[in-house]
């Protein structure tokens, strides 16, 4: 058994750290451990009971299981949701149906308490932190001692620049940003984090992402907005391609994430990394989150064994990003919105199958 | 609105339920509404949200609110899971991996509380019946008093008859079953009834249920059982074949349910029509109360508008009869057990659509 829980923050060597431009990924033990997963599956599957009788689940538990021996896990849960909300330059050119205005307007009412996800984690005892990644706008001054969530104001800037123009971000800006995501999950407690995003725009950033590191071509990627009309849709793809293009020569995950993602995306990497390197459950929301995934994975793929998919959402792009991480999200229930919405839905599943393994 | 609450229990004339062979069936009103249905989509879609955020959680928002206003349904939730118990002369013809003994063991564990599904009910806060509709071997009589369910002793024979040799029931029988599951919610608290089943070789009843009632050919319906050789699957068919040529005149959903059905899917049968003629949420749990549906429906459609199907099962039947049924459950998660543990993981999805209409 690796129970390695407090691994050192800083493995890498000076000259690997130059190679990412400063970056320093925290070491992520992988949690294979065939003796004791042989050891669950049997306790999962009692005599006179039909073979794999919890199916999905069992591999479910199996998972949270080797991150950290159950009982442990439960003593200590205090599961926390972590929104990470950011404003994307690429909204200038007309890809969205909405203003990047609405971004901040979101993340008000999420503050306010008003938004979809809010009953939810009530009803599921999460706790709410909302990381201003940089966002376009000021948030209302009132909302920075929320009764509902707490607000970290971590801002990279005011939106990332246009990427069908320039750079979205600077290698400086997304080392920073990933830093800050790292930073943000090592102060928050818990054994289980839900990650979900907000920002206008950012799903152009996913579909950049898929496209560039998975090989999907952006036509297949991108699909159609239902709220764009076909003349918006083409010019929509247009852009991206024009944008997929400018930025060709960016392959590398780390690249790739600077050129055409966002402040959100790199923090949610960042995150995830932390997380998966203090042995946490991380627990993935929709398409913007699952491309920060895809990109962590290209970082240190050992976190791939600490990521949970909560949904597989509407989106094509999303569908076709599961597919390519081999990823069986738990819940189908074609969700729309983000700010972690289907993490929660997705919790109790979690529970149950923790429960499962337990006498 | 048509909130008929107090609706008669006995609504059919004296002619028609000579027919049904002295079936009562109970009136159940169909819930649609379109003015607050359409009043509804509107809450669930506030402006600045993307439309149909919620997705299908929207449909069964509506859904749970047409059946009854939700103020009313949260006060007096008391959710209940009931498990309807019974044995299958099929089962000696050596179609099933388990011989009949296994049903009252797997019942035993239930009522001992050392079920998948116990831990589940702790954790969702719901009260469990056991109904022995007719289970071949007695019960352990220190188990009639559990301390972890209910145990209702509505035995109508000691397991159904071999139908690869003779009608499973009598139609006197298969009434009476019927009655018995009405007669059981009749006497349940709970806005909400979580259904699941629990026999050695019901399985068998079901595949022939959907092959008879819905047109799909058996070869399909049966496919293979991984825990069987390849002959022994091959026989399987065959003898399904033998009694479905044997049954070839039972050709209505009640002829079909006596000759080829057991006597718990005949209790489930009249527990749905029962809990919907009360304006109460069914919450299906696997293949066999699906099969159960599928009769219910054949018996009195307007009981659609109350039935929530929880899981897709492994089994490709329960496939089947979902596409037939225009059924989509809320998880997929190739469970394999039956007894209701997909319809208790499937519940809080039920309390997130009901949150999300809430202000």
């Amino acid at each position: 058994m690796n129970q390695a829980t407090d691994t050192p923050v800083d493995p890498v060597t000076p000259a690997a750290a130059d190679a990412l431009g400063g970056l320093r990924l925290p070491a992520i033990s992988p949690t294979a451990d065939l003796v004791q997963e042989l050891q669950l599956r049997r306790q999962l599957n009692p005599a006179g009971w039909p073979d794999h009788a919890l199916g999905r689940l069992e591999t479910l538990g199996v998972q949270l299981a080797l991150i950290r021996p159950l009982v442990e896990a439960e003593a200590d849960e205090a599961p926390q949701l972590v929104v990470f909300a950011a404003d994307h330059g690429i909204a200038d050119e007309g890809i969205s149906a909405h203003r990047q205005a609405v971004s901040t307007e979101r993340v008000t009412r999420l503050l306010a308490g008003e938004a979809p996800v809010n009953a939810l984690l009530r009803q599921q005892g999460f706790s709410l932190t909302v990381v201003d990644a940089g966002l376009a706008m000021p948030l209302p001054a009132q909302l920075h001692d929320s009764e509902h969530a707490q607000l970290l104001v971590r801002k990279i800037g005011h939106g990332t620049r246009n990427m069908a123009l320039s750079a979205a971000m600077s290698l400086p800006q997304a080392v920073a940003a990933l830093h800050a995501g790292m930073d943000v999950v090592r102060h928050l407690p818990g054994q289980v984090l839900a990650l979900g995003s907000e920002g206008v725009a950012n799903d152009a950033c996913a579909i950049q992402l898929l496209s560039r590191l998975c090989g999907v071509p952006l036509a297949d990627a991108c699909g159609q907005l239902g709220e764009l009309t076909e003349a918006q849709n083409r010019h929509r793809l247009e852009v991206l391609f024009a944008a997929a293009q400018r930025h060709r020569k960016a392959v590398t995950p780390l690249e790739a994430l600077a050129t055409m993602g966002g402040f959100e995306i790199a923090m949610l990497t960042g995150a995830m990394l932390q997380a998966a390197s203090e042995r946490r459950v991380v627990l993935v929301d929709g398409f913007v989150a699952s491309a920060a995934a895809l990109v962590a994975r290209g970082l240190s793929p050992a976190v791939a064994d600490y990521l949970v998919y909560a949904h597989r959402s509407a989106e094509i792009g999303h569908r076709l990003l599961m597919i390519h991480l081999q990823a069986q999200p738990l819940l189908d229930l074609d969700l729309r919105c983000t700010q972690g919405v289907g993490a929660l839905l997705a919790w109790p599943l979690l529970q149950a199958a923790r429960h499962s393994l337990q006498p």
